[in-house]
């Protein structure tokens, strides 16, 4: 187990069924020059992010071709335990119509209301997660 | 009631409420040129957002004196409800002497182990928050 400042460093594999088992993450962009944390909710197709969105939106602006983040976590306070996973990767807005015909069936609808008629793909080059390790008494 | 995208604007008064209400929240930052997001529990101290964390770190690297994001959101995954306040904001590393002293006093511990005795200061320039609002069926 490898630790780094008080936190476990989790392997791809764990880094990856963590993403799995979340449905809520959110995403790092650059709005105006200026840093932005929006929350999505995804879902994981071919090792990729998925996530719907709409077009005139900031966040569509700023997926079209971008280096953005991506980060899940899940913590319970009363315990101060938790996990988080970071990836960093190109985005892309889904123009192909096969590719968007595709994602229409497997990417479920977002939970806000609006034309969320758009794809958003994140291919990841970078993946950490660490989890936190409680204290010695 | 303001309506941006199936997404209910919240004023800034809500938005600092929900701010007390939490105290895990993300940071996006830049490390090396690529953007992150990395969890911090925090305090809001004098309408500042203040953490913890170590010199050597990459957080504390990217802190220095940087625009930051700054997020805190929550969820509920059955009945797809939830908000999310996002705020931008100047960190700084805090070097001074007595507000180090200060500090120390209003900071809870960070929850990871790990010698956490430099605190990070963000004063927010923006801040926005929303609220996801079911669609009408």
């Amino acid at each position: 187990m490898l630790i780094d400042e008080g936190l476990e460093l989790l392997t791809e594999a764990q880094c990856w069924e963590l993403l799995a088992s979340s449905g809520v993450g959110r995403v790092g962009i650059t709005i105006a020059g200026l840093p932005a944390i929006l929350p999505v909710n995804y879902v994981q197709i071919d090792g990729d992010i998925v996530f719907r969105t709409s077009t005139g939106t900031k966040l569509h602006a700023a997926t079209q071709r971008a280096v953005v983040a991506f980060e899940v976590d899940s913590y319970d306070p009363d315990a101060h335990e938790g996990w988080s996973v970071l990836l960093v990767g190109r985005s892309t807005n889904v123009s192909e119509e096969t590719e968007r015909a595709d994602l229409e069936g497997q990417v479920s609808p977002a939970w806000a209301d609006g034309n969320r008629t758009e794809f958003v793909r994140i291919k990841p080059e970078f993946i950490s997660g660490r989890r936190i390790v409680a204290p010695e008494l």
